[in-house]
């Protein structure tokens, strides 16, 4: 197998488990029809894809690369057709879903390196190309995006996308650091789920406690 | 009256009742001042065309044709001035709004084949164009989008669109199949509204019956 | 200290202002940790120019440059680091958000000036480019923006970014021209806190009084 072709399963694998992960979370979260189903589970799978062409000021690649809408289409309607049956799947689940999340990070890290952005930028770009489709998901349900909240989603996207980027700068990036640099956002994504670590809160919530969200 | 000018006078008729209703459902649902009816009445009436000539990486033509912006301005000034004594004006405001999705479905659909842009991805673009505005109102108002549990609302674009494409594929597409899309749309939109069609909702959903919506 | 060093530090007075206050903001709506504040804070502080210039399809200027993206974290940092302990210091914070939205309201009119756009198409963006962050923001926080229902945050942006324009259209745009335009929107806006001056809400919503916010 070419490596052309494996970075294409990895990517598409990604697409799925974000399709399939974002769907599962609209429909536990509130009501909404197949439409909402489908629609909810490719912009979890592609919104962050999208933003950071946006941001690169190009046409949105995967939008226009059918594999990429129909992956993340059956990925949704699995989610539709088997819904909370799925719930026993979560691990699984999550572990396809920090795939995704490496694999995104570094790839629109890369990208974004590539378009001359400079390495800082390039490192954001990466990591809201991994957490945008979700932050976009859940603004549209109407809640705040998990990833603000839950600081061991970002923080290893940033980790992963910043380990490309420097690998980048000294022109160490191929196949080796690429798979290096996923693999240290999927440990870190994977461990901190088992683990339950948290990024530090403000203090004044830390007074408040950690059940509860208030709005004032 | 030539054919550009009919074309230009249904696509501000769209624009005015998007403009209207959105103004109307913003004055319902939160408390907002005249700057807010009337930013979210122009969100609704050209946030879709906004997106999806950012999908194709254009400055968005809408905001820069002044008719655009004053049709929009205006409709939402009537929502404005007049807010609940429209209500009685319900159905025909409807039947305006579904002229402007049919309309924009097929529009939005045509403009992104002729960008380029594969079939498929030229149908959702154009289903992103008739209900991208009212999405982004509803995001900003803090609820879940009505379409996406309301799929009566994209369903017609998307068959609309898909018309007006399938008519491109063949050559065919021209004024006569323009508005035999966009009828197919209207009417879909309009039977749906009168006999309260609704799209497929997943199976727990359908368990816990329709008057609620829960989050948990 | 020539023109367009003066230029470039209010630029980032406002940037750090934008981004102070709207870190706080989210710290005191929801429970977010440090990924989330500091999120939110450059959202806030660079959200507006880059919806500006994805109107103008451009690639985003803020987000290319390292010295907007510094001063957003820091300010952000502060109020993760500082929080509720900075509260009593809102009046000079409000200050200097109102320095922020004076400068961005004419920088990004006449951003779209040279970028061709006709008059209201500036005024509007300029309007956009001042409060989009925060519109962004409080979207992200699941909470209807501020800038819909206090009209007197957007009202000044408005007229500034008008002053802004009709000088350019005379061929008259200038430091001085800039600095008065900025100067009348600050003074609006302040004036505004002060007074607590209202822009003029929906019928139905005075009647139902101030105090309350019901969603139907």
């Amino acid at each position: 197998m070419d490596q052309q072709l494996l970075l294409l399963l990895l990517d598409l694998t990604g697409t799925f488990a974000f399709a399939l992960n974002g769907a599962l979370t609209a429909i536990r979260a509130v009501r909404v029809d197949i439409v909402g189903v489908i629609a909810l589970g490719m912009i979890t799978a592609m919104g962050g894809g999208v933003i950071r062409d946006v941001m690169l000021n190009l046409s949105p690649a995967t939008f226009q690369d059918w594999r990429y809408l129909a992956v993340a289409a059956v990925g949704a309607l699995i989610a539709f057709a088997f819904g909370n049956s799925l719930v026993r799947l979560s691990t699984p689940i999550e572990v396809l879903d920090a795939v995704g999340l490496s694999f995104f990070a570094i790839t629109g890290a890369i990208k974004a390196v590539e378009f001359g952005l400079g390495p800082v930028q390039a490192i954001i770009l990466g990591t809201i190309t991994a957490v945008g489709g979700g932050t976009l998901r859940d603004a549209l349900l109407g809640r705040v995006p998990s990833v603000l909240s839950d600081g061991l989603y970002a923080v290893p996207a940033f980790i992963g996308a910043g380990l490309a980027v420097i690998a980048s700068l000294f022109g160490l990036y191929g196949p080796v650091t690429a798979v290096v640099a996923a693999a240290v956002c999927f440990l870190i994504r994977v461990l901190g789920l088992h683990f339950s670590w948290n990024a530090p809160v403000p203090r004044e919530w830390k007074r408040r406690g950690t059940g509860s969200s208030s709005r004032d």
